[in-house]
């Protein structure tokens, strides 16, 4: 069986979807992306510390600077704030149009030129803030575009293994594997210590305490 | 009706379906993608004079060194040769895994941030040399792609005027929209005079010699 290419950021769930990896594909391949994020140079420290853990040596790290270019989000826009509090309704402010389909074709490339029959990302439907690039019917919408834009036999399947969970369930599922879970950096606002406060250290946390663990990260802020 | 995104490489075919979209936009917005490919400095001068032409203010210049990175193709890697004469079977070494999904992901990134409803690519099929991801199911799938992942009511439609055409046909459709071919870049070896012998120079001469048109490139190679 051949490799898989996972897109690791250096968060909870594409560190969990790395595992599930990691546990099926004998040999990994680690895509890190930086896109402009404003904790980019956190997540890059913690993508290495990840990948020194399962022992990955092809590694790729891309800039993608379109993202930051074109504007528009608050997690890559340094003008707009980062909302703190739980999501609210709709799309929220920190979507970056599109990001993850721009993620999935760079590791098809990959994936295509080294021959790795497996793409893996930690996309999840629930708990992902109302992105529409994180939904089962886009990532089922784009497995289409592999298959046809692909060479013949390429054989490339998109794996999205929290794609159902929530993220109670992505942390109990991170245990499970001993996933290095402390490795790890979700938070959208800071990079020495969690901010504890922003939408994505808020859905971490209540992961956490629904799954009655304790998060190995400290927090700037204590109450949830 | 809004503005229409526009892959423009410097090429014919693209220049012929941002001549479409011309026609059929009141404002493009036209975005060069360099991936390493050998002329990339010729194509790029062949972009902004297209640009000029069209008097298109909003450019986007980006940098995809993902694709020379994983290497494996003629028309990103020195170490291999580009072929000469026409295109055999197969899929040639010129390919570029996925090529296409990263330029088409980035443009609808792009869309969705500043509000276009259109992205012209100028894939064609039948001269595409058997590359996979420029096939009419492949550019389905990716609507659907689009369609799925980005915001409700985006309504961004993928346009690739030239899909059914061969050169011939993108020639004629060119002049007949007096798209000015003869700022457009196509060799994928030489930058300064056009080699005339790898297969993008004799898939676009045999273009113009089938419509009965002179092309406006002079080539260092006089017999076709």
């Amino acid at each position: 069986m051949a490799a898989a290419v996972c897109l690791v950021s250096g968060g909870l769930d594409s560190c969990v979807a790395a595992a599930v990896a990691a546990r099926d594909y004998p040999e990994l391949a680690f895509l890190h992306v930086s896109y402009g994020q404003r904790t980019e140079a956190r997540e890059r420290r913690a993508f290495e510390a990840v990948a020194d853990h399962y022992g990955v040596s092809k590694r790729l790290r891309l800039e993608l600077p379109l993202l930051a270019r074109i504007g528009g989000s608050a997690l890559t826009d340094p003008s707009l704030a980062v909302p703190e509090g739980p999501p609210g309704e709709g799309i929220p402010i920190t979507y970056v149009p599109f990001r993850n389909a721009n993620l999935l074709a760079m590791a098809v490339s990959w994936a295509e030129a080294i021959g790795a029959r497996g793409v893996f990302i930690g996309a999840n439907e629930l708990d992902s803030s109302g992105y529409p690039d994180c939904r089962r019917s886009f990532l089922d919408a784009f497995q289409r575009v592999i298959d046809e834009g692909t060479r013949p036999g390429s054989g490339i399947r998109l794996v999205a293994p929290l794609i159902e969970l929530d993220k109670a369930g992505i942390v109990r599922l991170g245990v499970k594997l001993s996933a290095p879970l402390h490795l790890t950096w979700s938070c959208y606002q800071a990079e020495e210590v969690a901010c504890g406060r922003c939408e994505s250290c808020i859905l971490r946390r209540r992961g956490f305490a629904a799954a009655g663990l304790k998060d190995p990260l400290p927090y700037a802020s204590g109450a949830l």
